[in-house]
Order: structure tokens, then sequence, then C-alpha cells
């Protein structure tokens, strides 16, 4: 990303996308499984239901690098990301697989897909439609800590999701 | 980040360092507090060794926008971090706060903070000193799935470190 053209970076992305996607799914999750296997000695590591180790998943924006939101994949998810190209998560709260979007709209379509160094962290680069974030702004990190609004809001909440909903997406 | 200068951008970064830094800590930790005891009811969130809820915390270099690496505060982390301008965390493996680069050299100068929607995630924006990733690389995201490097080496983590260092930084 340093000093590139948008053209160019936009095909060097696109060079990535296709690398993904063509790459064996058995293959990706079998290493997938020695990698996250790694993870289950830290103590206080968060499972699914299933007792199943859960890797924090980062969304970036892939053109503009603005990071979205923060949420967790446990394998099925990560499979049924690779496997449909749109981003799906466990959620803590709900106990269950989401696609991002479901409900609003606001999908990912999934660019590229990082791995950190111990394996119990996912950085997905996304194409965002719309928002991320459930309260309108395209992402959930919208604000300071005192309060200030950094983040644009593109969305009405209330529109997308009816006015019933006050659970948080995660 | 859309279509600016980099002058323009980093005097903009200039500003919001100066605004991050003149808040006061008392009211941050306050207003911390209750943002933080929201998410104490959702099953299986991780806690320190006190029963403190840990936040997740991503930095990103300030400039760039590359996402440099994924770890975890508790409160006192995050106090220290204010207080010091240099990014502190809580290690889930050795559970003991520690601060980024006391051992490398390789410090994170932090120039925002913001906060997520659910008040569960910090994104750090920083200046990263040499590279985030104990292995050596810039970013501890150095790599896809398939094992492909994407980020620069920048440091032998066997000079930095010494021989004897197996264990990860988290």
């Amino acid at each position: 990303m340093r000093g590139e053209g948008e053209g160019e970076r936009e095909e060097k992305e696109e060079k990535k996308t296709q690398k993904t996607t063509m790459l064996d799914e058995k293959t990706l999750m079998e290493k997938l499984e020695s990698i996250v296997g790694g993870v289950e000695s830290v103590e206080g590591v968060e499972t699914d239901d299933k007792g199943e180790v859960l890797m924090h998943a980062i969304a970036q924006d892939y053109k503009t690098g603005e990071v979205l939101m923060l949420a967790h994949m446990n394998k099925e998810a990560l499979r049924l990301t690779l496997q449909t190209g749109k981003a799906h998560y466990w959620s803590r709260s709900r106990r269950k697989i989401w696609r991002k979007g479901e409900t609003s709209g606001n999908e990912q379509i999934v660019k590229d897909i990082l791995i950190d160094c111990d394996g119990d962290a996912i950085l997905l680069k996304v194409e965002q439609k719309g928002g991320a974030c459930h309260t309108g702004y395209r992402s959930c990190f919208y604000r300071r800590l005192n309060g200030e609004i950094v983040s644009e809001k593109v969305f009405d909440p209330a529109e997308k999701y009816g006015k019933q909903r006050k659970e948080s997406v995660k």
C-alpha cells in the first residue's frame, strides 16, 4: 500500500483474490486444524458450544485499510467463508453462526484472508456493502474513548433491522 | 485516508494525537468502566486473573493502515497505555501486563485510540518501531492460510530475543 496508485493496487488485490479462492479447501482446513490445535493450551481461550476454539476475526476494508469490525469464527464459520466467499462468524451471544449481512444486506465479500503468527486470529480483507456496524456506521470503531465520532453514518439501523432489534450483532 | 496527500494526513493525525493525550484520564476510565461493564453478561468472555473482562486490542499502523497484531488489554493495561502513550497489553499465556517492545525495543507509540460499538474491542493507531511480530515480520498477519508470506521481515528474532525464546508474546 505504500505509494502505489489505486489502479495498480486494485489489480494486485484482484490477483490475491484469485489465489485465495483457488486454494484447496480440504488442505486449508487440515492446515488450520494443526494451527488452531496449538492455542488450546492457553488458559482462558474462548470456545464455541462444542468446546472448539474461537479465532478472533478482524474485517478490514480491502481498499481503504479501514478496520471495520472484530468478531469471532469457529472452524465451521471459516469453512463457510471459504466456500461462499462471504464472511461468516460465530456469535458469542446468540451461540450460533451468522452470515454478515444476512438481515441488513450489508454483506462482506472476502478478497483475502491472512492468519497471525500463533494462529488464533484471522484478518479478512473485505469489500463491505453498506456499513459494517449495526449502529449504522461504516465501521464498528466509529468513536474515540471520549465518544467523539470518527466514522461515517451510512444507514439507518431502525430501517434495516426494525425497531425491535436491541441486541448486539455479536 | 481517501485521496488525501501524505502531508495533509500526517497533519490530521497529529491533531488526533493531541486530542487523545489531552483527554482526562479519570473521565476516560470511568467511561470505560461503564462500557466494559456491559460485556460481562456475554457467556464465555475472557477475563484476566482478577476476573476482569479482557478487551481485544488491534494495533494498526497509523500511516499505512496495515493491521499489525491482535492482543488483549485489561483496564490496567489501558490505563498504562493512556498514561505513557506506549501500548501495554495483558498476556493471556504469561498472566501479566507487558509493554510492547520491552524486550525487543519494538515499541508502539500510540497516536489514536478507538473503541467499538459494544465496547469490548479497542483499535490502537500506532507508530510501530521495527516489527510488531516476534517472528521478525512487520505484521503478525504475515501469511495467508496456505503459508504464503505477505509481510516484510524486518528483524532477526534470534538477535532481538536471544535463541532461548520459544514462547509466543501473547
